[in-house]
């Protein structure tokens, strides 16, 4: 794939110039004195140009040579050694984390990079992304010694960070963990005993050393997820003068071999297997009732994992459709309809494939402005001096997580599928670049809480916390926007559109609610998918014809022979084909709702698995 | 995945034994002093144990070790051979089409064992599913020559045969072959001059020939689709005795590296590269318009290559949702809604995991209604005596075609997608049966013309041909079936809907006819897709349905103790999930139509294709 690689900065630079007001991020005391906006062009550019030129060369063999496992050890193929290094060394990701960097920059402009970089290479992306979590997680828990000991070589990248929840009982269900964690005789000091699966960058030879932040029940703790604790857990542990120190007997059980993704090590990891293994204890020692603070810390790293997903789902969607129109635009056949006697064509003038291409474009800068402006409220979050302003951050970001997590996943992957079909039969080929993206974003809608779980998460919990008020304030500000359509006579009729569907996903809202209040706790569980998928849409319409309206002001200000008209003018053509051909949709959701159909929940367990 | 096969005969019995006619195709004569519906039992059990013993065991390798290309031949993994063989060895597959076999099937019966056969092993079946086809055009149009010399080699196996239609430059537009065909002295023999590409099966290592049949243009033949002659190119030559002659300069110029069918070379083909290969015309020399017959022909075979992928693809969602609900029973964890404080039950209780196995098990008993009985209605054009009864079937095949083909292989992709879901991280494992089925079906929507081919084939071509005579009997026998509601008192709601969503539909057709009228070819283009899925959705209905009449009868004959019941009680659950589900997708097409959006014909090619 490695000379496949098309993206631009261009539409990120819209996001974060001419739509998000980072001004007002970059003026918190956190980047005071720092970056200015106009400073995101070089920012950018330069990031790409890395992405371009030093990781999109590693895509190849990251996928084509794998990873391998032998005697305990993963190799990784030989390049992605250097294009990590190339990656930490130039402070494009972890070292952003460290609050004392003053080279940092806001995490909508880190992750608006890191798309770029995770596009150009899928599979090394998992190296490094977790680290910044993790090193997060130790600044926020962790003691003096945690931090000096660990923090300085993950935010440089020398040492990597892992997330380990899931075990083989324990994948979506984490009450059932079972690695334990016993006391030693230092405070704060616990023996380690368990085996985690399914985690990324578990063991590779690119680092010296893997810090594992590793959920584990400690000794007598309480049942359920309750009982869980969070530990630090290095592969090497530190010397008193801060260099590797002993091994700290976690071991490699295996890798995976996946659809995709094949030069990320997806491992099996044995904590404690010749009981010599210690984990420092992350915040508070569980009290009497053995209700540890694990689940609760994990979740502040699981939620940015969740954001990444999203972003990450975007960013080979982009590069699919990137790629997909560059063929377009070169492969000639047949005839175009307005000449049937001509000669052929270029296939981009084919009305199917470009009803393919602007379907992906469209939802494409949906997931985007969704990803991008989520991170945005992060920094908010993170930065901002005003308490009212944080806690409106900190709402949207409960709603939004989820969305940003299974809608761009999935629909990412509809996208990518359909990107691949623009090439025909070469779209089957592994010569092209769709056929990879197809197997390495299949991962997305599964890890870090499958789909499913971010639609309990988004209409079992997010839609009714503080008595829907979060919810109801997110969904307020959709409707103040649509309202405000006095001075947007151009898009009238795209106002109207919104407006439609907004009164059918009240109508959804009111059946929703009917079942709460019955507690038909079933009805909602079977049309959690549908219903994330519902407002997913519904958000992505708002976002695109928000920006519409700024790129359409630009469209006149330029002139359409402006050689960035086509741009803006995309925008507004993006806006408008979602909001008449994907926005539709909640119609026949509605409808379905409405038929409120528990066939699947009553269905007899026996004909639901009939082999057929 | 050899292991992982798990298929049944349970619902192809219900089709053939209950739901179709097959005794009006068993007293053919063709078929008559044959077979009794009675013997479907064992026909169906042999053949299943047959791909589950034989043929199931070899997919592993197929996939894992895939073809190889060496100087200038390919390498087939070992266990196909044997499989292959087997297969025709014991009539499973071509020697059905070999109209003096006394032991032959019908096609509706051949092609429901064939769906085992394709489950077991996807590589492997397209070495030997496109032989019958090729056959089936020599016994049509072939002199006695081609038809002594090559026929009884081609039923038997020993020869395979493969349809060459595709060049680099002629993909979905076959106006533009270049291969091409001159006279020799000899009268019907041709020297051929060429190179296809994405020839499945163009060159292995099985069978000892290999019987091209290949489209060419005859030096001075008319330009465009209109000149293009068929012809029958022998890898070898036969000598006087029918045994294996001269080679005949066919030569395999490589194979694709792709995303699935591993086990299928896909091959570029060589014909004459030193001018030494030769080709039968089948059937008439052009006229002196240079009008060949060759395209008509090749749509022969075509037609059933169409119906041969919506039933593999129907085969590859089947095996996927047998294993995903068979995994669903087994895998353990989280506890039921029911019962919050019990313990952790099998995840086959979690209501999204019934909705995605409830939704994949009906849209696959639509998938197989829908392909069976279009093969049934092929043996009723092939062999009923009654003129007016085959002029039906005729027609009704016309609409199924498309229909089965593109409907079929992209909802398919959905449902493996789904049962890989299920699965959690363990789907994204190669280990587990659903990765490589996501990649192999990925094909069918692409290969013997594109999805949007069939949805233009059926929109543009099929809904109009004989001023729309043909289709709209196809649609009032839909209707028929739906105001036929006196004695369904149980399914008065099923009716119902299904009765709501025929007007939905048939305001979307009033939509349609308007843009005809008004020449409105870019909106019939850009809606095509989404028209043939919404066809697809209300055919699939109704059979379902019609299917669930039956079912129920049964139901209340056995009673739920019944070892059966389950079956036939999932046949009602599958109708009622699917009009209540899936169905009222159609509410989405209307509005989607009714906005008759031409955003994407209409966008600047330059913001269409702009890099994002």
């Amino acid at each position: 794939m490695s000379s496949n690689f098309l993206h631009s900065t261009r539409d990120h630079k819209f996001i974060l110039k001419e739509w998000l007001d980072l001004e007002q991020i970059l003026a918190t005391e956190r980047f005071a004195g720092g970056y200015s906006v106009d400073d995101m062009d070089f920012i950018l550019d330069n990031a790409l140009k890395g992405a371009r030129e030093m990781i999109a060369p590693t895509c190849e063999d990251s996928d084509k040579i794998g990873c391998r496992y032998e005697n305990d050890k993963v190799i990784t193929p030989p390049s992605m050694r250097e294009a990590y290094y190339f990656i930490q060394n130039n402070g494009l990701c972890t070292s952003n984390y460290d609050p004392q960097d003053s080279s940092a920059v806001p995490l909508c402009v880190l992750w608006s990079w890191l798309e770029y970089l995770i596009g150009a290479n899928p599979s090394l992306s998992t190296l490094y992304l977790a680290c910044g979590g993790a090193a997060g997680l130790i600044e926020d828990f962790g003691n003096d010694y945690l931090k000096s000991t660990f923090l300085p070589k993950m935010y440089s990248g020398e040492w990597a960070g892992t997330m380990d929840l899931t075990e083989p009982s324990a994948g979506s269900e984490l009450a059932n963990l079972a690695t334990r964690a016993l006391p030693t005789d230092e405070p704060g000091v616990y023996k380690i005993k368990g085996t985690k699966c399914f985690i990324s960058g578990g063991e590779q030879d690119i680092t010296e050393n893997i810090i594992h932040l590793t959920l584990a029940r400690i000794e007598g703790g309480a049942r359920g997820t309750a009982g869980i604790s969070l530990f630090v857990v290095p592969k090497y542990l530190s010397d008193e003068s801060g260099n590797l120190g002993r091994f700290n007997d976690v071991t490699c059980g295996g890798i995976e071999h996946k659809l995709g993704l094949k030069g990320n090590p997806t491992c099996i990891v044995n904590f404690g297997e010749d009981n010599n293994c210690i984990g420092y204890l992350l915040g508070e020692v569980p009290g009497e009732d053995g209700i540890g603070q694990g689940l609760m810390q994990m979740f502040n790293m699981m939620n940015e994992e969740r954001l990444m997903t999203g972003l990450s789902a975007t960013a080979l969607a982009a590069v699919a459709y990137n790629n997909a129109a560059d063929y377009a635009r070169q492969r000639i056949q047949g005839k175009a309809t307005t000449n049937p006697k001509g000669g052929q064509v270029a296939i981009i003038n084919h009305e199917d494939i470009r009803r393919s291409l602007l379907m992906q474009k469209a939802y494409i800068e949906a997931f985007r402005a969704m990803v991008i402006s989520t991170f945005y409220l992060v920094d908010i979050k993170n930065h901002h001096g005003d308490k009212e302003v944080v806690k409106k951050a900190k709402d949207r970001i409960e709603i939004n997580t989820p969305l940003v997590k299974a809608f761009c996943s999935d629909f990412a992957l509809e996208c990518i599928s359909s990107a691949l079909q623009v090439y025909g039969g070469y779209g089957f080929s592994e010569e092209y670049p769709c056929a990879e993206l197809y197997r390495d974003a299949r991962i997305y809608p599964i890890w870090e809480g499958t789909n499913y779980i971010q639609s309990m998460d988004l209409v079992g919990r997010k839609m009714t916390m503080k008595k829907g008020q979060v919810f109801g304030d997110w969904l307020a500000e959709i409707k103040a926007f649509a309202g405000n359509t006095q001075d947007n006579s151009v898009f009238a009729a795209d106002f109207a559109i919104l407006n439609k569907y907004i009164n059918v996903y009240d109508e959804i809202q009111v059946i929703l609610n009917t079942w709460r209040a019955e507690s038909r706790e079933d009805l909602v569980k079977v049309f959690a998918t549908r219903l994330l998928h519902a407002t997913g849409k519904l958000f992505g319409a708002k976002l695109l014809l928000e920006m519409a309206l700024i790129a359409q002001v630009k469209c006149n200000e330029l002139g359409t022979d402006h050689y960035d008209y086509p741009f803006y003018s995309g925008k507004v053509a993006s806006a408008r084909f979602y909001l008449r051909n994907i926005l539709p949709d909640l119609a026949a959701t509605l409808e379905i709702v409405k038929n409120a159909d528990t066939s699947a929940v009553s269905i007899d367990e026996r004909a639901l698995g009939v082999i057929i």
